[in-house]
């Protein structure tokens, strides 16, 4: 168990941080540089782990840009150890923690309105300033998550790291979709996000139906709450079927709810040729290309279409008490690696070559 | 002043109703039959008016099925006054009344959840039944929105079945996006539904832009409520002006709300430009062809885009009341014509020939 004096010891402003820099489209290198000072509400974390995410593969090879100009170092979806606090922070020293993707500012309008995920002065590690493809990351300490220390005996903090985005992500989403056990609930893409809004949807009560071009992947999560496992590719009929499927299911929900979690203008076709009466379509998944739909399909079927950037810190401790009460598995979803190998992993997250969430660590599993 | 006893006297279940059928797409005929029996909770109106809406054109022309096979009557904006009622209904004899354009069940599952415009067993007129354009219809009680008789000394009862869509559906939209004095609304498209918008949302106390391609619509909102007027076809960058205009209303609002009510793919795309941080998004206007979007803007701006059915008949007397209190002018944005011209008016909406929104008047205007 990690207790705060013996981490403060071997940690301080002098310690060196390694970090993997995107120093330009599809060019990275490796750096090193003090930890430095904290300012009075700032923490320095001891990353455990960092997911990759492809948010990260867009600003990578794609060429969308990250707010802070390159060189920066990429991750956003970080988990680890509160190694050096500032005065205001102190309470965090030595506790295990996730950081939010993405931190309000707290005072502004939207803010104030409780719209925290459209604030506009907004905190992104690894798009603002560096982020968590490294030993160390500088962040706010307002929003972290608190990872109870009995969660850490049977799940490694670094798998944790994907709660962050992955986990929290589809979470928002579902929420503002009042998804309820009356409800099916459609997943379109079941990669690293889908797979663990699959699950949620499912702790939640509603029938879950997991749609995908991939069969090791349909295999997975219908092993973790999907009902009905579909193959786009291999399915002539997406929409009758799941239409079956709500029919036999017996809920009574008004209107399908849609996940758009495969980030591929396929998948969003898919996802809006599903709409019904009333329906409800997430977009959570993104890419940088157009699809053609009929967007009057929205008022023909009374139906909304709504996109969630990240998800408010206030909502991490309910998305992580799934965790916590296992009806969210996360190991069976992430592939670790280590810090080192960050950029073949990257590229190969590139490629599709990967299956799982790939997390990478600083350090091998303690 | 009109009252129950003269107006029974004055028909029968023999009165004989005058109607114009649809018979194939772009094909009319006219029709007579006798009004026939009523069932205990359905009532008999003598129409005042019934607007026409583009729906009507794209049953009557496009090819767009209605759900009762042809022949029909269409129309389903409709005024007028009760003339023979059913036992269950026998309070609303002689009463002025607007129909919803969608009445629901009441009783469904939808209905019950308060999602009143999603269902399923919903009765339109022009679509499920013979509709408005006609000297009679016979509509369910339920739903009648009782039209105060003092609104009619200075609004003829014919004018006020826009009320019954092209008032009622953008009030409904704007209810759902939560508009609020601190907000910026934007209506793409002014014409029929568009004018009501505008008007409805600077009632609300909003900082209103009107965009279209017309000039002659832009003037008219300009002075009933659009603060800014934009051609879509001579403003170079619309997105831009908008956002100037947003910076010095002064409006603290979280997100553009926008409202698209052109119907048309332009419009459309348009309006799906828009999007900025925190959008509502309402779809309004329908259009059966496709746009090319960038769905994910939705997720990288955390916006919403929503669209509406029709209007709850719960929500009428209350968009109704910003007719009475004069906040919204009907008579510059309509225009009057007889039944007997109905088809050369179709046509003409057809051929975008109007720049008003039309009414079919079975009588001249008493």
């Amino acid at each position: 168990m990690t207790t705060s004096a013996p981490v403060q010891a071997a940690c301080s402003s002098a310690t060196i941080s390694k970090k993997l820099r995107l120093v330009t489209t599809g060019q990275f290198d490796w750096a090193e540089s003090a930890i430095g000072e904290v300012s009075p509400e700032e923490v320095i974390i001891e990353i455990a782990g960092c997911g990759v995410c492809h948010t990260d593969i867009g600003f990578a090879y794609e060429g969308i840009p990250t707010r802070h100009p390159l060189p920066l170092v990429l991750g956003h979806e970080i988990s680890g150890t509160v190694v050096i606090a500032g005065k205001e922070a102190k309470h965090w020293l030595g506790c295990s923690v996730i950081v939010p993707a993405v931190i309000p500012c707290g005072s502004c309008d939207a803010c104030r309105s409780d719209r925290y995920t459209v604030c506009r002065k907004q905190f992104m590690p690894g798009n603002d300033v560096d982020g968590g493809f490294a030993t160390h990351v500088r962040v706010p300490a307002r929003g972290l998550c608190l990872v109870p220390e009995k969660l850490l005996q049977s799940l490694s903090l670094a798998m944790l790291s994907v709660v962050a985005d992955a986990v929290t992500t589809p979470y928002e989403a579902i929420r503002r979709a009042k998804l309820e056990c009356s409800d099916v609930a459609v997943f379109v893409g079941v990669g690293g996000i889908g797979g663990f809004g699959v699950q949620i949807a499912a702790a939640l009560g509603a029938a879950v139906v997991a749609i995908d071009v991939d069969n090791d992947r349909l295999e997975l999560v219908s092993k973790h709450g999907a009902s009905l496992v579909l193959n786009a590719r291999e399915c002539a009929d997406v929409k009758s079927a799941v239409r079956s499927f709500t029919k036999q299911s017996g809920r009574r929900g008004i209107g399908l709810k849609i996940f758009e979690t495969s980030g591929t203008p396929g998948g969003q076709q898919t996802a809006f040729n599903l709409l019904d009466h009333g329906a409800h379509l997430a977009i959570i998944g993104y890419t940088a290309k157009k699809v053609e739909v009929r967007l009057s399909n929205l008022m023909a079927f009374d139906a909304t279409a709504r996109g969630n950037w990240g998800c408010p810190p206030a909502q991490y401790p309910n998305a992580l008490a799934l965790v916590v009460e296992g009806k969210v598995r996360i190991e069976p979803f992430v592939e670790m690696h280590g810090l080192d190998e960050a950029q073949e992993v990257l590229e190969a997250v590139h490629h599709h070559q990967l299956r799982r969430r790939a997390v990478l660590m600083p350090r091998s599993p303690r």
